[in-house]
């Protein structure tokens, strides 16, 4: 317990500042996703570009929510929860931004041409994940619904188990049906950034775990 | 230094709940790292395959354990250490089990025939650094023994480094000296699982000693 | 605000003993970056791998200085900012430093004959990173120009994006231009060993941000 706690007892919290901007950048995440989803589906390697560059606007929309948290903390003294704890959340869910983004940069850096199942059941878990992120992000502003937040983090955490599981999959099929060693690397690269979007989305999961028990 | 370190002196510290689930935690990554030595050290296939689901259903426990952890932490308001650390804690042994048994899991998947010299040192560098890992929690409970942690975190620091050694080394010589691009892919995949599971005993190492700077 | 933070006001604050070590330890990777260039440049692989056993010297030389902020930390009981934050930035400091070393490393072992030109530029942004932050490891000891230090941290971020961008784009020539697989596996880990050390600047930003918050 910090003496930041204790101050919530006393002082007003200015949640009016924090809460709507980290909506703000898990909707962005969710967004992001939606956007992803679309593109692995569509068999069109033109519309899918515009995709992935419609994912590059939403993440300097992220980077600039992310920012605008950073200065807010510099001038806020009371924060709703200890001034650490808000930064890490703000900087988890900048990763996951950047992770998508990271996974779309690189289907079009490589000129992937074939998506393959893998790419899209990960895309759709990083989906899944953003959108449980979001919903926690959401309930923690009153802190009155702490199961809610922690089953949205359980969640989380088994679509990464998934995610890896998938992965590791996908890498395995690689080494048995694939001959070109280059192709083998290139798809092992996509499949690795889009499994790290989940590692993220777990990362972030876990800031939110650490201010529960903080603030339990 | 934290209010809950202030509270150590009033209030009895819930020590039995806490401090039983860490060691049962860290014994289990010492069993999972017994049988990954025993299993790369075996050559029969069958038997290597036997051991490495032997990792899996141990991880599973290991899993029961960590989400124990979290379920008193949102019972018990007196913690032995400040709420996050324990949290913290937990979620690191957590991630050596992880790796651990993801090391077994890529050696199945990839169905490598060939367990090679590296691979063997690497197991036995993790299986060092978890009977380490497994000291330094059974000396937390008390504190008094401070100089035992350290050493024990200093020790995984350094037997890390020689994994680093280890893994930079065996990937030379797979360039050295594999022709075949996908075997080394595959190889170099194995061994940075390996790698990676000494990285995270570092990490739990790093929570202990964060722990002892917060509460010397 | 910490208790830490209260007894500031009262305490004489220890930075004689701190401060002094954390510039030791940000000079030498910058000495260590300064190397890594002269190296990189050098068209004598004799000459660089002089240099390359250099850098080897300076990270040891860094890991003493790692050392002693350990051991201080175990005698001084009141800090000039929270423990765990001193901790969390000596270790950050000195994972820039194991990651210069690391990249050095790579490439001596994989006795690369070509330094390319996105090898370069790498090692130019881990440079440019190594002297933001020293100047804001500088600036920390009095925390009055606190627009410096976020000015610096702001500078590696954006640095680190460009590392990013400088290696996707060069993984993405490796795919288009080299044929030669193994070619493209050895210069994909180098590449991305020197990327992972600007990953660790920011690590080390991102530390002083949290300090910087917490203690405003």
């Amino acid at each position: 317990m910090s003496l930041n706690s204790i101050f919530q007892y006393f002082v007003p919290k200015d949640k009016k500042v924090f809460f709507p901007l980290f909506e703000q950048a898990a909707s962005n995440v969710v967004a992001m996703a939606t956007v992803l989803v679309e593109a692995v589906n569509n068999n069109n390697a033109a519309t899918r570009e515009e995709l992935f560059k419609q994912i590059d606007k939403l993440e300097n929309k992220g980077d600039d929510i992310t920012h605008q948290v950073y200065l807010e903390l510099g001038k806020n003294f009371i924060t709703p929860f200890d001034r650490e704890d808000i930064h890490a959340l703000a900087s988890a869910i900048d990763d996951v931004a950047d992770n998508i983004q990271g996974s779309a940069n690189r289907m079009m850096l490589y000129h992937v041409e074939e998506i393959t199942e893998p790419i899209r059941k990960l895309s759709d878990l990083i989906l899944q994940a953003s959108i449980d992120l979001e919903k926690a992000v959401r309930e923690l502003k009153d802190l009155r619904n702490v199961r809610a937040i922690a089953d949205s983090c359980i969640r989380i955490n088994s679509i990464e188990n998934q995610a890896d599981y998938v992965f590791d999959r996908a890498v395995a099929d690689l080494f048995l049906y694939e001959k070109d060693a280059l192709k083998v690397i290139k798809h092992k690269e996509i499949l690795a950034a889009l499994e790290t979007a989940t590692d993220m989305c777990e990362d972030a999961a876990n800031v939110m775990e650490s201010i529960l028990v903080k603030n339990a």
